[in-house]
Protein backbone atom coordinates (compact mmCIF):
# COMPACT_ATOMS: atom_id res chain seq x y z
CA UNK A 1 0.00 0.00 0.00
CA UNK A 2 1.44 3.38 -1.23
CA UNK A 3 1.82 5.91 1.78
CA UNK A 4 -0.12 8.62 3.06
CA UNK A 5 1.41 12.21 1.93
CA UNK A 6 0.27 14.35 4.88
CA UNK A 7 0.95 18.51 4.81
CA UNK A 8 1.09 20.15 8.17
CA UNK A 9 1.17 23.80 8.27
CA UNK A 10 0.39 26.36 11.11
CA UNK A 11 1.99 29.96 11.97
CA UNK A 12 4.72 30.61 14.13
CA UNK A 13 3.80 29.95 18.18
CA UNK A 14 1.43 27.31 16.91
CA UNK A 15 4.12 24.69 18.41
CA UNK A 16 3.56 22.87 15.30
CA UNK A 17 7.69 21.54 15.06
CA UNK A 18 7.49 19.85 18.59
CA UNK A 19 3.87 18.31 17.34
CA UNK A 20 5.02 16.84 14.56
CA UNK A 21 8.38 15.45 16.04
CA UNK A 22 6.00 13.44 18.74
CA UNK A 23 3.94 12.51 16.10
CA UNK A 24 6.97 10.66 14.18
CA UNK A 25 8.23 9.57 17.84
CA UNK A 26 4.30 8.07 18.73
CA UNK A 27 3.73 6.64 14.99
CA UNK A 28 5.27 3.62 13.55
CA UNK A 29 6.00 4.13 9.59
CA UNK A 30 5.48 8.28 9.66
CA UNK A 31 8.68 10.31 8.65
CA UNK A 32 9.29 13.98 8.09
CA UNK A 33 10.32 15.00 4.84
CA UNK A 34 13.33 16.97 4.73
CA UNK A 35 13.81 19.85 2.82
CA UNK A 36 16.63 21.51 0.80
CA UNK A 37 17.05 25.08 1.66
CA UNK A 38 20.05 27.61 0.41
CA UNK A 39 20.45 29.18 4.45
CA UNK A 40 23.24 28.89 5.77
CA UNK A 41 23.57 25.99 8.39
CA UNK A 42 23.43 27.31 12.39
CA UNK A 43 24.73 25.64 15.05
CA UNK A 44 23.50 21.95 15.93
CA UNK A 45 21.95 21.46 12.61
CA UNK A 46 22.84 18.57 10.97
CA UNK A 47 22.75 18.45 6.72
CA UNK A 48 20.51 15.80 5.45
CA UNK A 49 18.36 15.89 9.09
CA UNK A 50 17.80 18.69 9.77
CA UNK A 51 17.49 20.13 5.72
CA UNK A 52 19.81 19.39 2.61
CA UNK A 53 21.92 22.60 2.93
CA UNK A 54 22.67 23.29 -0.88
CA UNK A 55 24.16 26.40 -2.75
CA UNK A 56 21.92 28.47 -4.86
CA UNK A 57 23.31 27.50 -8.09
CA UNK A 58 22.17 24.11 -7.11
CA UNK A 59 18.58 25.07 -5.55
CA UNK A 60 18.07 26.98 -9.26
CA UNK A 61 19.10 23.64 -11.06
CA UNK A 62 16.91 21.89 -9.58
CA UNK A 63 14.06 24.16 -9.97
CA UNK A 64 15.13 24.00 -13.85
CA UNK A 65 14.72 20.41 -13.56
CA UNK A 66 11.37 20.19 -11.68
CA UNK A 67 13.06 18.26 -8.84
CA UNK A 68 10.49 20.12 -6.69
CA UNK A 69 7.21 19.20 -5.19
CA UNK A 70 7.20 22.46 -3.89
CA UNK A 71 9.41 25.70 -2.92
CA UNK A 72 9.45 29.12 -1.93
CA UNK A 73 11.62 32.01 -1.21
CA UNK A 74 11.30 33.32 2.46
CA UNK A 75 13.23 36.26 3.73
CA UNK A 76 16.10 35.63 0.85
CA UNK A 77 16.21 32.07 1.41
CA UNK A 78 15.28 29.15 -0.28
CA UNK A 79 13.50 25.97 0.61
CA UNK A 80 12.04 23.19 -1.30
CA UNK A 81 10.67 19.83 -0.83
CA UNK A 82 12.35 17.51 -3.69
CA UNK A 83 9.96 14.85 -5.41
CA UNK A 84 12.36 12.04 -5.60
CA UNK A 85 13.00 11.63 -1.64
CA UNK A 86 9.20 12.29 -1.13
CA UNK A 87 8.39 9.38 -3.84
CA UNK A 88 10.49 6.54 -2.67
CA UNK A 89 9.41 7.08 0.74
CA UNK A 90 5.78 6.48 -0.14
CA UNK A 91 6.28 3.84 -2.80
CA UNK A 92 7.97 2.47 0.31
CA UNK A 93 4.44 2.23 2.20
CA UNK A 94 6.09 5.15 4.50
CA UNK A 95 3.37 7.60 4.86
CA UNK A 96 5.47 11.40 5.02
CA UNK A 97 4.77 14.22 6.40
CA UNK A 98 5.52 17.77 5.27
CA UNK A 99 5.95 20.98 7.47
CA UNK A 100 5.50 23.76 4.62
CA UNK A 101 2.89 26.92 4.64
CA UNK A 102 0.02 27.79 3.06
CA UNK A 103 2.09 28.64 -0.60
CA UNK A 104 3.75 25.19 -0.65
CA UNK A 105 0.49 23.36 0.69
CA UNK A 106 -1.09 25.01 -2.34
CA UNK A 107 1.25 23.51 -4.91
CA UNK A 108 1.52 20.38 -3.39
CA UNK A 109 -2.48 19.79 -3.48
CA UNK A 110 -1.68 20.74 -7.25
CA UNK A 111 0.73 17.89 -7.99
CA UNK A 112 -0.83 15.07 -4.97
CA UNK A 113 -4.30 15.98 -4.82
CA UNK A 114 -4.38 12.97 -2.81
CA UNK A 115 -2.62 14.04 0.03
CA UNK A 116 -3.98 14.97 4.03
CA UNK A 117 -3.73 18.28 4.77
CA UNK A 118 -3.84 19.60 8.58
CA UNK A 119 -3.85 22.91 9.52
CA UNK A 120 -2.55 23.37 13.30
CA UNK A 121 -4.16 26.62 15.38
CA UNK A 122 -3.12 27.88 18.66
CA UNK A 123 -5.75 28.29 21.14
CA UNK A 124 -6.23 31.51 21.10
CA UNK A 125 -5.06 35.33 19.54
CA UNK A 126 -3.48 36.73 23.77
CA UNK A 127 -1.90 32.94 24.26
CA UNK A 128 -0.57 33.49 21.00
CA UNK A 129 0.51 36.50 21.50
CA UNK A 130 2.22 35.37 24.82
CA UNK A 131 4.06 32.35 22.80
CA UNK A 132 5.20 34.72 20.00
CA UNK A 133 6.87 37.11 22.62
CA UNK A 134 8.79 34.47 24.90
CA UNK A 135 11.13 33.80 21.68
CA UNK A 136 12.95 36.28 23.53
CA UNK A 137 12.96 40.48 24.50
CA UNK A 138 12.02 41.37 20.63
CA UNK A 139 11.21 45.03 20.11
CA UNK A 140 7.34 45.62 19.81
CA UNK A 141 7.49 46.01 15.85
CA UNK A 142 8.81 42.79 15.61
CA UNK A 143 6.42 41.34 17.51
CA UNK A 144 3.48 42.67 15.55
CA UNK A 145 5.24 41.45 12.50
CA UNK A 146 5.26 38.22 13.67
CA UNK A 147 2.04 38.60 14.36
CA UNK A 148 0.90 40.12 11.15
CA UNK A 149 2.60 36.92 9.50
CA UNK A 150 0.76 34.44 11.51
CA UNK A 151 -2.63 35.95 11.16
CA UNK A 152 -2.04 35.78 7.70
CA UNK A 153 -0.76 32.25 7.49
CA UNK A 154 -3.78 31.35 9.69
CA UNK A 155 -5.88 33.08 6.94
CA UNK A 156 -5.64 29.87 4.95
CA UNK A 157 -7.11 27.79 7.74
CA UNK A 158 -9.99 26.79 5.68
CA UNK A 159 -8.34 25.20 2.73
CA UNK A 160 -7.13 22.30 4.61
CA UNK A 161 -8.69 19.22 5.47
CA UNK A 162 -8.64 18.82 8.81
CA UNK A 163 -8.26 21.24 12.22
CA UNK A 164 -6.10 20.81 15.18
CA UNK A 165 -6.29 23.61 18.29
CA UNK A 166 -2.96 22.99 19.96
CA UNK A 167 -4.18 24.05 23.53
CA UNK A 168 -2.81 21.10 25.72
CA UNK A 169 0.34 19.28 23.72
CA UNK A 170 -1.05 15.73 24.53
CA UNK A 171 -4.70 16.60 23.41
CA UNK A 172 -3.51 17.96 20.02
CA UNK A 173 -0.80 14.96 19.75
CA UNK A 174 -3.76 12.35 20.17
CA UNK A 175 -5.43 14.41 17.97
CA UNK A 176 -2.43 14.32 14.80
CA UNK A 177 -2.41 10.47 15.52
CA UNK A 178 -5.94 9.43 15.54
CA UNK A 179 -6.02 11.39 12.19
CA UNK A 180 -3.49 9.36 10.36
CA UNK A 181 -4.26 5.99 12.78
CA UNK A 182 -7.72 6.76 11.20
CA UNK A 183 -6.68 6.80 7.63
CA UNK A 184 -4.80 3.43 7.89
CA UNK A 185 -7.97 1.67 8.96
CA UNK A 186 -9.84 2.56 5.64
CA UNK A 187 -11.26 -0.31 3.58
CA UNK A 188 -8.54 0.29 0.99
CA UNK A 189 -5.71 0.18 2.65
CA UNK A 190 -6.89 -2.88 5.31
CA UNK A 191 -8.02 -4.23 2.72
CA UNK A 192 -4.49 -5.16 1.42
CA UNK A 193 -2.41 -5.08 5.17
CA UNK A 194 -5.33 -7.76 5.85
CA UNK A 195 -4.79 -10.14 3.24
CA UNK A 196 -4.25 -12.56 5.02
CA UNK A 197 -6.75 -12.54 7.76
CA UNK A 198 -9.21 -11.73 5.19
CA UNK A 199 -8.56 -14.72 3.43
CA UNK A 200 -8.14 -17.28 6.55
CA UNK A 201 -11.73 -15.63 7.84
CA UNK A 202 -13.45 -16.08 4.66
CA UNK A 203 -11.90 -19.75 3.81
CA UNK B 1 -23.64 20.75 13.20
CA UNK B 2 -25.06 18.01 12.67
CA UNK B 3 -24.06 14.35 14.09
CA UNK B 4 -22.50 11.26 12.70
CA UNK B 5 -24.40 8.70 11.80
CA UNK B 6 -22.16 5.08 12.60
CA UNK B 7 -22.62 1.89 11.31
CA UNK B 8 -21.13 -0.80 13.21
CA UNK B 9 -21.20 -4.61 12.35
CA UNK B 10 -19.73 -7.74 12.85
CA UNK B 11 -20.12 -11.23 13.31
CA UNK B 12 -20.83 -12.92 16.36
CA UNK B 13 -17.60 -13.49 18.05
CA UNK B 14 -16.28 -10.53 17.08
CA UNK B 15 -16.79 -8.29 20.35
CA UNK B 16 -18.72 -6.13 18.45
CA UNK B 17 -21.30 -5.35 21.34
CA UNK B 18 -18.22 -4.67 24.41
CA UNK B 19 -16.63 -2.71 21.75
CA UNK B 20 -19.42 -0.30 21.14
CA UNK B 21 -20.46 0.25 24.40
CA UNK B 22 -16.65 0.88 25.58
CA UNK B 23 -16.61 3.39 22.89
CA UNK B 24 -19.46 5.75 23.62
CA UNK B 25 -18.43 5.05 27.31
CA UNK B 26 -15.20 6.67 26.45
CA UNK B 27 -16.32 9.17 23.78
CA UNK B 28 -18.68 12.35 24.90
CA UNK B 29 -21.97 12.74 22.43
CA UNK B 30 -21.97 9.65 21.11
CA UNK B 31 -24.65 7.46 21.74
CA UNK B 32 -25.79 3.80 20.89
CA UNK B 33 -29.57 3.69 18.71
CA UNK B 34 -32.29 1.95 20.92
CA UNK B 35 -33.74 -0.83 18.51
CA UNK B 36 -36.97 -1.57 17.86
CA UNK B 37 -37.89 -5.62 18.38
CA UNK B 38 -40.97 -7.98 18.35
CA UNK B 39 -38.96 -10.70 20.18
CA UNK B 40 -40.26 -11.38 24.03
CA UNK B 41 -37.88 -9.43 26.32
CA UNK B 42 -35.37 -11.42 28.27
CA UNK B 43 -34.54 -10.89 32.13
CA UNK B 44 -32.18 -7.95 33.06
CA UNK B 45 -33.26 -6.25 29.37
CA UNK B 46 -35.05 -3.26 30.17
CA UNK B 47 -37.46 -1.57 27.84
CA UNK B 48 -36.39 1.87 26.00
CA UNK B 49 -33.07 1.63 27.08
CA UNK B 50 -31.72 -2.38 25.35
CA UNK B 51 -34.85 -2.55 23.20
CA UNK B 52 -38.07 -1.24 22.80
CA UNK B 53 -39.99 -4.13 22.97
CA UNK B 54 -43.35 -4.24 20.28
CA UNK B 55 -45.82 -6.47 19.42
CA UNK B 56 -45.59 -7.86 15.93
CA UNK B 57 -48.74 -5.40 14.76
CA UNK B 58 -47.10 -2.70 15.90
CA UNK B 59 -44.05 -3.35 14.30
CA UNK B 60 -46.22 -4.36 10.72
CA UNK B 61 -47.57 -0.42 10.99
CA UNK B 62 -44.18 1.41 11.39
CA UNK B 63 -43.14 -0.24 8.65
CA UNK B 64 -45.98 0.99 6.97
CA UNK B 65 -45.98 4.13 8.15
CA UNK B 66 -42.17 4.20 6.94
CA UNK B 67 -41.07 4.61 10.44
CA UNK B 68 -38.13 2.69 9.68
CA UNK B 69 -34.28 3.62 8.66
CA UNK B 70 -33.58 -0.10 7.95
CA UNK B 71 -35.37 -3.06 9.64
CA UNK B 72 -34.96 -7.34 9.21
CA UNK B 73 -36.38 -10.64 10.49
CA UNK B 74 -34.27 -12.63 12.21
CA UNK B 75 -35.12 -16.15 13.27
CA UNK B 76 -38.90 -15.30 12.76
CA UNK B 77 -38.20 -11.94 15.33
CA UNK B 78 -38.37 -8.41 13.94
CA UNK B 79 -35.88 -5.56 14.50
CA UNK B 80 -35.63 -2.13 12.95
CA UNK B 81 -34.49 1.23 13.67
CA UNK B 82 -36.89 4.00 13.98
CA UNK B 83 -35.97 6.91 11.65
CA UNK B 84 -37.17 9.52 14.26
CA UNK B 85 -34.96 8.74 16.98
CA UNK B 86 -32.02 8.61 14.82
CA UNK B 87 -33.00 11.76 13.18
CA UNK B 88 -33.88 13.47 16.19
CA UNK B 89 -30.07 12.92 18.28
CA UNK B 90 -28.47 13.80 14.83
CA UNK B 91 -30.45 16.87 14.38
CA UNK B 92 -29.38 18.02 17.72
CA UNK B 93 -25.46 17.30 17.11
CA UNK B 94 -25.01 14.19 18.83
CA UNK B 95 -23.14 11.21 16.87
CA UNK B 96 -24.84 7.74 16.44
CA UNK B 97 -24.44 4.46 16.40
CA UNK B 98 -26.06 1.18 14.40
CA UNK B 99 -25.17 -1.82 15.76
CA UNK B 100 -26.73 -3.85 12.78
CA UNK B 101 -26.21 -6.58 10.08
CA UNK B 102 -24.87 -6.07 6.99
CA UNK B 103 -28.35 -5.93 5.19
CA UNK B 104 -29.32 -3.53 7.53
CA UNK B 105 -26.25 -1.36 6.71
CA UNK B 106 -26.92 -1.60 2.85
CA UNK B 107 -30.30 -0.24 3.67
CA UNK B 108 -29.23 2.44 5.90
CA UNK B 109 -26.58 3.56 2.74
CA UNK B 110 -28.96 3.56 0.58
CA UNK B 111 -31.32 6.17 2.74
CA UNK B 112 -28.25 8.28 4.46
CA UNK B 113 -25.26 7.77 1.81
CA UNK B 114 -23.27 10.22 4.28
CA UNK B 115 -23.17 7.67 6.93
CA UNK B 116 -19.91 5.93 8.41
CA UNK B 117 -19.28 2.09 8.58
CA UNK B 118 -17.26 -0.03 10.33
CA UNK B 119 -16.66 -3.47 10.20
CA UNK B 120 -15.30 -5.42 12.81
CA UNK B 121 -13.52 -8.78 12.29
CA UNK B 122 -12.42 -11.14 14.94
CA UNK B 123 -8.61 -12.19 14.60
CA UNK B 124 -8.40 -15.52 12.46
CA UNK B 125 -10.83 -18.06 12.21
CA UNK B 126 -9.12 -20.11 15.37
CA UNK B 127 -10.18 -17.15 17.50
CA UNK B 128 -13.31 -17.11 16.05
CA UNK B 129 -14.43 -20.76 16.40
CA UNK B 130 -12.99 -20.31 20.06
CA UNK B 131 -14.85 -17.65 20.89
CA UNK B 132 -18.32 -19.11 19.38
CA UNK B 133 -17.46 -21.95 21.60
CA UNK B 134 -16.83 -20.31 24.78
CA UNK B 135 -20.82 -19.02 24.71
CA UNK B 136 -21.54 -22.92 26.08
CA UNK B 137 -21.35 -25.84 25.65
CA UNK B 138 -23.76 -26.49 22.25
CA UNK B 139 -23.47 -29.51 19.94
CA UNK B 140 -21.05 -29.27 17.16
CA UNK B 141 -23.80 -28.08 14.21
CA UNK B 142 -24.61 -25.20 16.48
CA UNK B 143 -21.23 -24.00 16.18
CA UNK B 144 -20.86 -24.65 12.68
CA UNK B 145 -23.85 -23.00 11.87
CA UNK B 146 -22.87 -20.14 13.79
CA UNK B 147 -19.46 -20.12 11.93
CA UNK B 148 -21.71 -20.09 8.66
CA UNK B 149 -23.31 -17.24 9.57
CA UNK B 150 -20.27 -15.67 11.11
CA UNK B 151 -17.99 -16.12 7.55
CA UNK B 152 -21.60 -15.01 5.28
CA UNK B 153 -21.17 -11.97 7.85
CA UNK B 154 -17.93 -11.19 7.23
CA UNK B 155 -18.25 -11.83 3.22
CA UNK B 156 -19.32 -8.42 3.31
CA UNK B 157 -16.57 -6.82 4.79
CA UNK B 158 -15.85 -4.70 1.49
CA UNK B 159 -18.83 -2.49 1.96
CA UNK B 160 -17.62 -1.06 4.56
CA UNK B 161 -15.54 2.67 4.95
CA UNK B 162 -13.03 1.24 7.67
CA UNK B 163 -12.38 -2.65 9.10
CA UNK B 164 -10.88 -2.68 12.52
CA UNK B 165 -9.63 -6.13 13.69
CA UNK B 166 -10.94 -7.07 17.32
CA UNK B 167 -7.32 -8.81 18.48
CA UNK B 168 -6.39 -6.93 21.40
CA UNK B 169 -9.62 -5.11 22.81
CA UNK B 170 -8.00 -1.80 23.86
CA UNK B 171 -6.31 -1.61 20.66
CA UNK B 172 -9.66 -2.10 18.88
CA UNK B 173 -11.02 0.22 21.26
CA UNK B 174 -8.38 2.78 20.28
CA UNK B 175 -8.86 2.33 16.82
CA UNK B 176 -12.92 3.03 16.92
CA UNK B 177 -12.18 5.80 18.79
CA UNK B 178 -9.36 7.25 16.71
CA UNK B 179 -12.14 7.06 13.57
CA UNK B 180 -14.86 8.94 15.59
CA UNK B 181 -12.45 11.80 16.50
CA UNK B 182 -10.56 11.85 13.01
CA UNK B 183 -14.40 12.73 11.60
CA UNK B 184 -14.64 16.00 14.38
CA UNK B 185 -11.80 17.10 13.66
CA UNK B 186 -12.82 17.77 9.86
CA UNK B 187 -13.03 21.42 8.43
CA UNK B 188 -16.56 21.71 8.17
CA UNK B 189 -17.00 20.23 11.38
CA UNK B 190 -14.39 22.45 13.42
CA UNK B 191 -15.30 25.62 11.35
CA UNK B 192 -18.57 25.74 13.09
CA UNK B 193 -17.32 24.26 16.49
CA UNK B 194 -14.65 27.03 16.31
CA UNK B 195 -16.04 29.69 15.12
CA UNK B 196 -15.48 31.92 18.50
CA UNK B 197 -11.74 30.74 18.16
CA UNK B 198 -11.08 31.30 14.33
CA UNK B 199 -13.06 34.91 15.11
CA UNK B 200 -10.68 35.70 17.53
CA UNK B 201 -7.27 34.65 15.60
CA UNK B 202 -8.45 36.36 12.98
CA UNK B 203 -9.28 39.89 14.16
Amino acid sequence: MIGTLYIVSAPSGAGKTSLVKALVDTVPGLSISVSHTTRPRRDGERDGIDYHFVGAETFRDMIAAGDFLEHAEVFGNAYGTAISAVQRQLTAGTDVILEIDWQGAQQVRQAMPECVSIFVLPPSRQELDRRLRERGKDPEEVIARRMREAVNEMSHYDEYDYLVVNDAFGHALDELVSIVRTRRLRLVAQRERLAGTLADLLA
